[in-house]
């Protein structure tokens, strides 16, 4: 590592989201800063990356500080790609992402642009942390959590992760002096009961708009979803081998 | 479960695909079949899901049989979620998906949009094959795998699959005489060396193209990418819990 470290910045509300500045400005106190983000908001993108399209990255001025910035058409896990590979001249010494706008707790994880960005950070090497805010307004209170966030990033920067480990840390909505503290989970079990509102287009055609309600499934207190409902900021670490091992005896005793 | 089994085909290849053409035949000798795929080619998506837009689903006929079907122009994701909650009067009894034109072991699970509706059925408690075959070409022969997959498709019907599990199936690129059977494995650890490659438009612009070359980082026998390079089709029981377990323990001794 050199004097500073060299730190990659994303997110998937795109480059000019106040969760991203405030990401920036925090980063700036700790190493060199290089932004490449999405131009447009990229939320529900998953793990989706551009390959029947071209993508455009070019240079961009956004907001003050000593930063590097570049926005791009692609996704979140397009930037990752893009930064490595023809941006930057060295591997970064940590991928943050984020902080978004929302939670990307519990199930969440596998349908958010900010994680998949962290996830392809960590497939490429690089320890990467994800960072969310459980509040969707776009005048949410990132300040409040601004120490723990450093905090948080120095630990990686100087105990490191393990190979194909990343971070995925969600921060409760409530005033700095109620957080609680950090607790280390387990991914909850939830999902989403889904609600499509169906509509009828001007022209007579059906149309629908996917929303719904979450549903915590789990109840078992050392989970994301329990840290977070306790005012504690949850870190989950997440990994990309989606085995799941304990089924493979199973699987063995079947008859193909 | 009825007489015959409800099943739900979905890929991302979109509705017209040889891959998918060939799995609805399949599942027409097995059971009721429906049909709710995407209008277009949505590969590399991820678990892309439409949040900031609005989603059309409508009645098709394509091709021959007795299969009912629906085009929409959502995710492989939003497929599923609109088959389970306005298409469907009852829950399925399984949820197909591909035959996908190309492989998606290893890592490329991850971007894959077809394991992605897989995993949608999964988190709606929906046992799911996702099933891809690793030939790109629109004209891959389906046919030599599919007395493999009629026999896959049984067994998780018959036996069927822990909650939270779902099964991720590639088929070798070889004769029928040639496939030597199935392996359960595990995923293998992989990356892409991505290539990009830049170009400039006729107005002056830079581009790019993402391209690259897979690199097999893991020499176990015991890896789906072992598998096929050995003739076998290999079959990866994948979840959704994407805790890194094991790093729990590790994480509580750090100092927040």
């Amino acid at each position: 590592m050199a004097d500073k470290p060299l730190i990659l910045v994303t997110n998937d509300d795109g480059i000019t989201a106040p969760g991203i500045r405030k990401l920036i400005e925090i980063m700036n106190e700790i190493g060199d800063v290089v932004v490449v983000a999405p131009d447009s908001p990229q939320s529900g993108m998953g793990h989706a990356i551009t390959i029947n399209d071209t993508l455009q990255c070019n240079p961009i001025t956004v907001g003050d500080g000593p930063q590097i910035e570049y926005s791009s058409t692609g996704t979140p896990a397009d930037c990752v790609k893009l930064a490595v590979n023809e941006i930057l001249n060295r591997k970064p010494d940590l991928c943050v992402s984020g902080i978004n706008h929302g939670s990307n707790s519990s199930i969440n994880v596998i349908y958010s642009g900010t994680m998949s960005a962290a996830v392809e950070a960590g497939i490429e090497g690089i320890p990467a942390i994800g960072f969310s805010l459980l509040d969707y307004n776009w005048e949410a209170d990132f300040e409040s959590s601004k120490e723990y966030i450093k905090n948080i990033t120095l630990n990686v920067l100087k105990n490191g992760l393990s190979d194909g480990v990343v971070l995925n840390v969600n921060i409760p909505k409530v005033k700095k002096e109620e957080i609680k503290g950090v607790k280390i989970c387990r991914q909850a079990y939830g999902n989403w009961k889904e609600n499509f509102d169906k509509r009828v287009s001007p022209q007579g055609q059906d149309y629908y708009w996917l929303t719904g309600e979450f549903l915590n499934l789990d109840k078992g207190e050392d989970t994301d979803l329990w840290a977070l409902e306790n005012n504690y900021i949850s870190i989950v670490p997440v990994h990309f081998d989606l085995t799941a091992h304990h089924f493979i005896q199973k699987l063995n005793s079947w008859k193909f």
